[in-house]
């Protein structure tokens, strides 16, 4: 004998593709119900998105489309390319450009075929999770996808993804989203988000992410400063320039409806330089001279200018840290960046962030939004600075754990310390603009599961886990980035 | 539809405030059924309270009282001015007297009200669940806590108060606390604890902390040395009369009943060193020229000589190893210490107790007691050094972890590598004495729910669990601080 | 009113003793029912030990016994003799021969006595499930195991014992054993599986541990140095010879079916020396005078040179890192190692094994099978390393975390972002021959309920989890070892 929901999956894997209504809900049928009741109510709210890497042209043009089934599913897609790359399949089999120009797999058929013959893979995965809700509820698939199913999903998904119902622009209504931030690059000039804000799409918002400009280690950084010059109008000959470029470009990305910054760094350490040893450092680099030392020594120094510049103009400053880049140089040589080989490290956060904190952690002006890939520190060190700290919210689950078990740890070793309202509700950090509801969705029913879970032993009335089953699916982001 | 629990929360929350007797059982019933018959066996054991930081002044004067609700419930706890001060509510708002004698909010109506304004914070926190236990099942509390009740609560909570029962004396009765050790500056004469004696209160004990005139970063470090001296009545000038001085104390607090002694460093680092290297510290930290390795150095040699202190005087050791105290300057000049601003830090227990363990560790007149704040430990160090050494306990889930789910952490990760038997039952930890029941029933609830969890899942028969559900309420806590 | 389950188990406690046969499985009935199904077709597959302990000689002498119940279950097994001596037991007492020859229990019964004594030690741990299952289900145990029972529960072994059907060979055809690899320093000379391939027991194989030759601080290194030129029968005089002896011995494991190698390390260090240096180092080994640092350093490139080895000869790297080995040097001092006083430490994976993947882990022909002692490294490194590198794949939860908790956490921490099909499946690691089933089974039943929670949740297929339950019982460790 097996339960209502057991039985319906089996069923459906005999007729087709069915999801089982009640996903991510957990077993108990008293939790369930109380489950179900709490997502009712959130699971059509408007998306709040306010972080992610939807590239902006795609929505900046009217005209564009999302591809082929390969280019939309696979080919810029690190999640999909490393759990591939890790079983054996090749990056030039799955039609991933080389820098060289190599040659690699042009059939997109091909592609697709390779893909579906190892969608196992994906079983017990988020990405598996994503894949199966966009293909059913967005795409409307039918049957699950296999080896001897692939083509026909293709020739679904390419006739779907001809029509205008699935161009971009269309999608951004049907998805109901009420903020999208991108992320943008300090030196960018901003023209598609001129584009949008001209087409009164002010909805799309850039953040300001200056990494490539401050990472004196980074082969292109001398190019970077140039291209900062160039779009600043300023000239970055040295480090008082450098700042007033910056503020410049903060300026310039507040005017188009930023309502952010974003700082990839490989540890949170931060330190403040006087102006003079912050100018040696910045000059050495000038001169190709900088070292590994003055790298960190300027990253920690700048997190802090850049908290400064918050309090001043209102920006909110979101820190991702912990990732070791391109771990895999072989395969960076050959593909670049964002081919699935970023591999975390332990991320101490109490002490490294202390001087910042201390110089800005009580200005009522300013807010900090953390995000780790170190677990071991939410209930150690981030939910504590969290439930401290004024300024501090702590971001969702981050990346590898934007899953069901990621938050569920998430919530389990966060809220009680830190208070559901320290934290910054979530975004989905997505470059895969039609995954966005999908990863939307996994967040709203775990998050009403956890809650229903509460309720059921006795710790939370109903009413209130309702209040914050919105506030999680909704409120908490927008007012984290004071985006009412 | 909905289970019967939720149910009766729904419809206490129209009603008024009443707490699902099952609350923190999980939800499924087969395993509810088994937490509620270990529960109703354990609920009403008399409370061990063998660590904890009640002020004796409170029980040693029987006409002490416990105050305004501000005083009882939040300008002392730590806890909820974290909570508050993290989103925005200033320390003076809420009463804090500062160190320079600022003008603060005098009006405990208001710091109450300002309080109820900001209560939905504490949700899903361990602060919500006990301030909700106290308010209903101690002082009879009817409705919610919202700022529309608040001030009809405050009147009742003040008429509570002012009758003989919630006398800090006749609370101890009430309460059936058969133990209940404070802790005690090595430099404290223990005139209350004389008086308690002298009143026939023997079950109220010190503890011997002598963090205070170890750490020789510590500004009032010399200051405690003369206390030291003169309480001791021996002239502290070496690192001899010092050991001496020591000695004497815990002498004198052994023969008011103390059982235990208490440590906390930042970490747990131990080396011996020799009695001249000793005292070459000592004497620059008399001069006022010891650095930071000195400390670190003469901390890490004093754990070993407390160690070897508590095997020739069996006083129980406890370590309390990884905050950070005092992260806030700007909190700590303007209010002092136990602000809410410690912050947890990655702790090595592994490397750094092995010194101390090889001497001592399997010697079997010596008992240590170890809290961690570093839970990635409890797993990878912890249990295993607790399963091994005869000397090692493992204390209770510590500060934040004092938690629902930081004590299913602590079940999860602990039990099956040191077995229940080489820990130290649970302790409060608290200097909220009204809070003293309600935290011990939350360990008391969670313990029979991770029992009955094992026996519906066949792997402890339920005779074993109630004799484990009691050694958990009881019996470990006794034996562990040797107060049979 | 009680679940059937706890109902059942408390008879049994009236009549005896009778194990659950749903034991680990969680309590949610719909959950429960799918497990039993998933679990009722894995149950009896043969069993693969690719990783473990168990002496060859068992098995290569047919006569060889199991010896006393005391010889069987207590005197050798470290995770027995570790919780005992925690709580005052002392290793004298237990019978564990001294290094000194200092007297000892020898009487058997008195032995057992001890052990029932404090049997209840085991409650809620993995040994007491195993133990439990082998007594009741291998030895035919009816009663349960308490101090009053005790002599006749070692009669009735006793008796057990004598027959035929509990020698060795025996037990390994009723446990279904297909593969079972034991673990042999590299200056074994393999009698004991010469003669096991001589009796058809082919599928006994070794596995090349080098630990012993590599450790340069290891007191008898030396001497391990002298039998490895005899047993390879080449002079290794230098490092050249020193690498053309491994890799002799790596020709003559192979030649004895071997498919793997194995290497504890205390961390996973590597980093690859010139050939020069290399030879500088280990001509300071022969002259005794290596430090630590070059023993750390020679680790590291052995680790490198292992790997080069293992591209050649395809024999599998397995890397154990993170055990501190003899924690109480008055235990070692006196019983010597594998006591129970190995403690883990923190381990870093993602820049000490950069070296070693860079240079080898995009191989196809390359398979790395890491064991971690450090669970907070499971999702934060170990995870993104096993799901991108092509010759990685994650080992089972290892020695503390062989447990119900541990696989759970094994779970949900690593295969969202691993995937099942970059994990190694499971092995026992055991040298208690007569456990094997009973380690499987736990794994087995853990395994199931974890996807049948998959199911029950709507995150999987029923068909999806019947094929991974297959995999994680049996596929998923042949494939990792090559063992089809």
């Amino acid at each position: 004998m097996m339960n209502e929901n057991a039985l319906a999956t089996e069923k459906a894997a005999e007729r087709g593709w069915q999801l089982s209504p009640d996903r991510c809900f957990a077993a108990d049928p008293a939790q369930r119900t109380i489950a179900r009741t709490l997502y009712a109510v959130v699971q059509d709210l408007p998306l709040i998105a306010p972080h992610g890497h939807v590239p902006p042209a795609l929505l900046a043009d009217p005209d564009a489309r999302l591809g082929t089934p390969a280019e939309l599913f696979i080919i810029p897609d690190h999640y999909i390319l490393r759990m591939l790359y890790s079983q054996g399949v090749t990056m030039e089999s799955m039609g991933v450009p080389t820098r060289r120009d190599a040659p690699v797999e042009r059939d997109h058929r091909r592609i697709w075929q390779r893909f579906a013959d190892h969608f196992h893979l994906f079983r017990a995965t988020p990405t598996g999770l994503w894949l199966a809700d966009e293909l059913v509820n967005l795409f409307g698939v039918e049957e699950r996808l296999t080896s001897e199913s692939a083509q026909r999903i293709y020739d679904h998904l390419e006739a779907q993804l001809a029509r205008p119902e699935f161009a971009p622009r269309a999608l951004l209504d049907r998805f109901g989203i009420e903020l999208l931030c991108t992320t943008d690059a300090a030196t960018d000039a901003l023209d598609h988000h001129r584009r949008l804000h001209a087409d009164g799409l002010t909805h799309i918002r850039p953040t300001f992410r200056p990494d490539a400009v401050v990472n004196l280690e980074h082969p292109a950084w001398r190019q970077q400063i140039n291209a900062l010059s160039a779009v600043a109008g300023i000239d970055v000959g040295d480090y008082t320039a450098y700042v007033r470029a910056l503020e410049q470009r903060r300026a310039a990305f507040k005017a188009l409806g930023a309502l952010a910054t974003d700082h990839a760094a490989l540890t949170p350490y931060t330190a403040r330089l006087s102006k003079d040893a912050a100018d040696a450092i910045f000059q050495r680099g000038l001169r190709g001279e900088a070292n590994a030392a003055d790298a960190a020594t300027f990253t920690a120094h700048m997190l802090m200018e850049f908290a400064r510049m918050s309090t001043e103009d209102g920006l909110v400053m979101q820190i991702h840290a912990g990732s070791l880049r391109n771990h895999n140089p072989d395969i960076f040589a050959r593909f670049g960046a964002d081919m699935g080989a970023d591999i975390p490290i332990a991320t101490e956060w109490t002490r490294n962030l202390q001087p910042l904190l201390n110089a800005y952690g009580n200005d009522s002006r300013f807010r900090l939004i953390l995000f780790t890939l170190d677990e071991s520190s939410y209930s150690r060190e981030l939910a504590p600075l969290a439930g401290h700290y004024p300024a501090v919210k702590l971001g969702p689950p981050w990346w590898f754990y934007d899953s069901v078990n990621g938050m569920r740890r998430y919530f389990e070793q966060v809220i009680e310390t830190a208070g559901l309202y320290n934290t910054a509700g979530f975004n989905d950090d997505t470059r895969a603009f039609a995954s966005i509801p999908s990863r939307h969705d996994v967040w709203r029913r775990v998050s009403c599961d956890w809650l229903a879970g509460l309720v059921v032993q006795g710790m939370l009335a109903e009413d209130e886990a309702a209040e914050m089953a919105h506030e999680l699916a909704y409120g908490l982001a927008k007012a984290a980035y004071g985006a009412e």
